[in-house]
């Protein structure tokens, strides 16, 4: 893929938490608009667990003139996570010190260290402020990150998401990562690209098709309706092709390992009481919960709200379940955007008053 | 597994909805009590996907002194389904056109089927009179097939199912037999049974693990906690074991067969309009939901009980969701237990007004 993504290399090191540092790790990343003279006009998009840095192509109601990311006006950045397998350093990244790829073996990366990765690419670039970060589902819990672990982040929106991983959303993730496991095309974590897990990683997607989703949109797209004359239902060739599309534009390794790197996020990890933590955050947020999301619940959204110390809830009415947030764009702009303008004007107020 | 279970083979040809021809199919099941003179005491059992005719052992508070089913009062018989691993004929019955075993040539069976290979068991019990069937999930589907399909059957309770098997819970059968496929082991369908898809099971049961209990259990159960030092989440050794316990116990071709089965559920099927069948049915029956179910529900018995000529519906208060069914005995006999004897009872008021 190219898509207009810039393939490039951090300048410098970047070290996991866990303590493994690359001296010059690979960098993809896609970007819209002009950086303006101060470099603080920049949006910040963070990507979900198979997405990437054309955020144009997952995001389209998102980006673009007279939406929330208008290259018109700002400087939009989308940046390709570690362990990705769509240019950023990953599992096929070639290990110096074997002179093979990690696969498996690559280290584990937390939402963290992803926060940590974008920042020395954003430093790189001399970028000074960033009026909004959004992101929603692994893309949400980097930008929740970012606002406690970046300065110049002045306002975000979170979407369908929580303040950590919860056992059910770590217990989905586990069974894919065992379906995955379970084909023995993984080969103990050792599969070559040309012979890779495709049916385990098919069925994780089958799985992961099924917390996307709801009952009610499974009815009105297939009911009970046959595929074929073998009796084969509509649903089920429905999450095949799902299973197969997937497989065919993602890898087993990169799905292993972000899969773990959601599992990781606990914003009170190491840091105390996720209460004191969350509340002293006085950054503007729009938090956004899916009314039909049973991946991540809606009460996860409404108690990151009401912690954090300056927040406000909205929800998006769809039957998609969590997919909604690559969906329902409509909706999405009408939350977001008057939010950022209203942050964008407080601002400037009070930068008026400070020069008065 | 013997267990007090009888071993037995049905006199008559047992021939499936697809036309194949079982001339003496081994059948599985287990009785307590005593069948009166009348042979009418009957309280028929019905299990679920992985159970089988031990039913003291997965419905324990059921069955017993003061329980619905109560072996003092009545003869109380749960039969092992065809297509399970437990003692009836399935997958590993020896096909007599080929000598060997079927695996995965094994007959599709469907709910009607599972109903008329009891039914054939019964006749050959000399069974006059059913005064209840009872069944939850898989259960309550053939229960709900009995009453349409046999004229012995006084009462029913029909647990955590519907009227048919929903787009959603076939997708999410359809992902976990997508995982045991995906397994090597499986060998398109001819594995052996000491070299079995043990780990493409364990994928798919730890799915079904998710889709039977809920956040809120998972929360209460395991937070975040660690199991070791590696790293690995308690909700992960959890689902580890339920999926190694799993593969232990029961057979990837039975998984295979039984939830095939189960999404051939449909009371419609070749039989008109599902409000006109169901309307007609006026056999008095207790539908029983389970506030927590998100694999079938309350939504589904609701209807159930709408539909049904003679319902009446309560619901299971549970954080377990749709394992309440094997879990909550007090709810469920304080629905049960009174409604089956105020059935008794106006139905005894009713012989006497006839003899009168």
């Amino acid at each position: 893929m190219n898509k207009g993504i810039t393939e490039s290399f951090l300048q410098k090191e970047f070290t996991t938490e866990g303590g493994f540092r690359f001296d010059s790790a690979q960098v993809a990343y896609k970007t819209w608009g002009t950086l303006n003279k101060t470099r603080d006009n920049v949006i910040l998009i963070c990507h979900a667990l198979t997405g990437h840095a054309a955020a144009d192509e997952w995001f389209p109601g998102l980006i673009g003139k007279g939406c929330v990311a208008d290259p018109s006006k700002n400087f939009i950045i989308c940046i390709n996570v570690p362990g990705s397998c769509y240019g950023s350093v990953g599992p096929w990244t070639i290990d110096k010190k074997t002179g093979k790829p990690f696969k498996s073996n690559f280290p584990l990366i937390t939402i963290r260290d992803m926060v940590r990765f974008q920042q020395l690419l954003l430093d790189q670039l001399g970028v000074n402020g960033i009026e909004l970060v959004i992101g929603g589902s692994l893309g949400g819990m980097q930008a929740l990150e970012f606002m406690i672990m970046d300065e110049r982040i002045q306002a975000a929106a979170l979407i369908a998401m929580g303040k950590s991983h919860t056992p059910w959303a770590i217990g989905i993730s586990h069974a894919q990562r065992s379906a995955i496991q379970s084909d023995l095309k993984w080969k103990n974590g050792d599969y070559e690209k040309d012979d890779a897990p495709f049916q385990g990683i098919a069925a994780a997607r089958m799985m992961a098709m099924i917390t996307y989703r709801t009952p009610e949109d499974y009815n009105r797209k297939f009911g009970r309706k046959l595929q074929n004359e073998d009796g084969q239902f509509q649903v089920e060739s429905y999450l095949n092709y799902q299973g197969e599309k997937l497989a065919s534009r993602f890898d087993a390794f990169s799905y292993v390992s972000l899969t773990r790197s959601m599992d990781t996020h606990d914003v009170a990890r190491e840091r105390g009481e996720a209460e004191k933590i969350l509340s002293d955050i006085n950054i503007p947020v729009a938090v956004i919960g899916i009314n039909s999301d049973h991946l991540y619940p809606t009460k996860e959204q409404r108690e990151l709200a009401q912690l954090l110390g300056n927040a406000r809830y909205s929800e998006i009415e769809s039957d998609y379940g969590h997919d909604a947030f690559l969906i329902e764009f409509e909706q999405l702009n009408n939350i977001i955007q008057p939010f950022f303008y209203e942050q964008k004007k407080a601002r400037k107020n009070y930068d008026t008053v400070k020069s008065l």
